[in-house]
């Protein structure tokens, strides 16, 4: 049986630790919650005082040029790019996850109207999960609703359920990665081809994979996808998402949001819209600078490592976290929600627990910071570059604790957001 | 004719004079370009250290409840609501103003294509300036190009031209209240009028009114708006923009970009979208909070003073740079582009001359720092809360001695952005 030392012993060999120093993460904290809101990088804070002090107080309006500010949407996508199995000019860093989505989707549903094959351009069935993040179905229901073709968003109880639903009337297939709630991973490569085998287009959405799980998006042939920063990418609250266009798709991705920042000459100020060539045209209006540079922050703790070494430890976090559970915690009613098969986890852990939302407000409280998501759903997040060894069997301790003294208020209200 | 120490001494009468210790410019600079990029109040520094270092990094996902993260698009929209006019819960700061632009557009054209008069049903046209900001122009192109009713953008090319415009098929009529080039301020409320006769909504960008001319949004009869933080209202580069949506449309508000934020339920995870009652249909996904919080500086400083009395210094640095270029430098060829009627002038004075580009290069070498636009124009703007009459008795003075001397490089070439 696993002992706090053997985990210790880990720690004193795991070729990551070192990286914990470049994160500020509070005293008695064990943050499990990084899939939600990643800690923040040290450097964040004098990057965020060089761009207000310096490049806004004292350079003004002078760092669109020198300070780079109008390329840095390209500049910091080129550097995500390589976690994500995309090309140099195929991402920018801009606007929100669900802004973003609408973007892809909208030029996916453009790609098949816009087909030679008369047969495509019949298409209006964008498919999905239920259990999708609600945002994404709610932008999908929106863009439809204002689409006079009259396009059906398809909700599909389960992946076993996803081939059947995926047929002659499908234009677009949009898929969570890793889901939000149960960390399944989907096998992008098998489900890729299964839709372009149907004629279809897939979108992906990596909010819960992008510097949390190996993803090969040309490899894997993947159409568009979408994805967020402030997750495992540790760019600060709300930091803009980004959009990854392959190259292959670029002269076809036409979007309805074509502001500025879009166009071929954005200074010519020309009264007809024209796209810039490249990934440049999904881009839309001027970002917010300061959330936008800390960005790189994140990016440059992932360039010290590699995605593989990162899964190696999340997939040997996440299974200690398992073992320790299932043992210490044997006589509570926790049901694993997380698939135990390597390649079909992402970077979390969920138990459900009748008085989940109850339990975790103990272990909040205690130090042990994860998340609840109905229905009766704890979350647990494990951020190979900021986690220890020790951390996952501390948070069991407190769980296990907390379980056998019933140390919970089950009459607890939920806040606004956790 | 007036002497720098005529301006010296209304400096040491000026009633805002104190307001400008509260932002940080650099030594040796005269910065007339907070059109583009408002200077920084001192408290921005401070305020980002505080979201970064303890929200952030200490509170973590907490500082959603905590620190009011999830709120703070409303309560910020609740501070800058009486800067233009509005009432409270009206106005949320939140994305860019080329999407915020987006989702009002679209609003308005689904109020009309939903009206039960079938006459308003089929009103096609939206109608703008040729003159407007290109990105507003692009947005309702694209637009229009995505809904297969099919819908026309109308641009005219003067103002005398609207009233002719707008007529039975007009669905929408978009204008930027202060234009940003020439300085030319809409009469809002006879505008607004005229648009109500004729049948259609009117949509205000107000980018360069929004704390720098005073707006009365409700009792000028406006239908919907959208506008800027980083401007007159010193958010921040990129800082997230506005919208506004009165209670009177609110019910009949419905936008494409219909994220989580908007939902009437966002933690409850349904499948289904289903728009929050208020403003809050306007959001869609995860802000920006560092860029965000910083709004709120700008905010503040605008909290120790009136709308009139900026209005009237504004009018009074603007009289005085026109009256001295006009005195000072008349043996050059400089054509005063901005309106002289107080009323029909917005916070900035726009010149052309035959080497304009060339002439601004000179002037922010020498620390005059306003910024030019296409074609030929040289443009200065008036931020009352941090320039002094002195500032613009000294910007004349470098001006007239750059064009006695001819102290410019005609062959310059225009950066990427200015």
């Amino acid at each position: 049986m696993t002992t706090r030392n053997d985990c210790l012993g880990r720690d004193a060999h795991d070729p990551l630790a070192a990286l914990r120093d470049q994160f500020d993460l509070p005293a008695h904290v064990i943050y499990l919650d990084g899939n939600s809101l990643g800690a923040r990088p040290r450097a964040a804070l004098a990057r965020a005082q060089q761009v207000i002090a310096q490049e806004w107080g004292h350079d003004l309006i002078r760092s669109w040029n020198s300070a780079g500010w109008f390329d840095l949407p390209k500049r910091l996508g080129n550097r995500l790019a390589p976690l994500i199995g995309a090309a140099d000019g195929e991402v920018v860093v801009t606007d929100t996850t669900s802004v973003n989505l609408f973007k892809a989707l909208a030029a996916a549903l453009h790609m098949q109207a816009s087909d030679p094959a008369p047969a495509q351009r019949e298409r209006r069935v964008i498919v999905t999960e239920r259990s999708n993040f609600p945002t994404d179905i709610y932008m999908a229901q929106g863009l439809s609703a204002w689409l006079e073709r009259g396009y059906t968003v398809k909700l599909v109880d389960s992946v076993e359920e996803l081939p059947a639903a995926i047929g002659a009337d499908t234009a677009v297939v949009m898929l969570t990665h890793v889901n939000y709630r149960t960390g399944y991973q989907h096998d992008m490569r098998a489900t890729s081809a299964l839709v372009h085998a149907a004629g279809a287009l897939v979108v992906w959405d990596l909010a819960h994979s992008a510097g949390a799980v190996p993803v090969d998006l040309n490899a894997d042939g993947a159409d568009l996808a979408v994805g967020c920063t402030y997750k495992y990418l540790n760019g600060g609250p709300g930091s803009p998402a980004f959009i990854w266009v392959p190259a292959r798709h670029q002269a076809r991705f036409r979007q309805p949001l074509s502001g500025w920042w879009g166009h071929a000459a954005p200074f010519a100020m020309a009264p007809d819209f024209a796209p810039t060539d490249g990934i440049g045209r999904a881009l839309c209006g001027t970002q917010p600078v300061v959330s936008l540079a800390m960005v790189e922050c994140g990016l440059d703790v992932f360039g010290q490592t590699s995605m593989a070494a990162i899964r190696a430890k999340s997939l040997a976090l996440t299974d200690l976290f398992i073992e320790l559970v299932e043992q210490r915690c044997a006589d509570h009613p926790l049901g694993l929600v997380t698939p135990r098969e390597h390649a079909r986890r992402g970077s979390q852990v969920s138990f459900t627990h009748p008085h989940g939302y109850a339990v975790m407000a103990a272990l909040i409280a205690r130090g042990v910071i994860g998340d609840y998501r109905e229905p009766a759903i704890m979350r647990f997040g494990f951020t190979p570059l900021y986690t220890s060894y020790a951390d996952v069997w501390d948070a069991v301790d407190i769980l296990r604790d907390i379980l056998d003294r019933k140390d919970y208020n089950v009459d607890a209200k939920r806040d606004a957001v956790t």
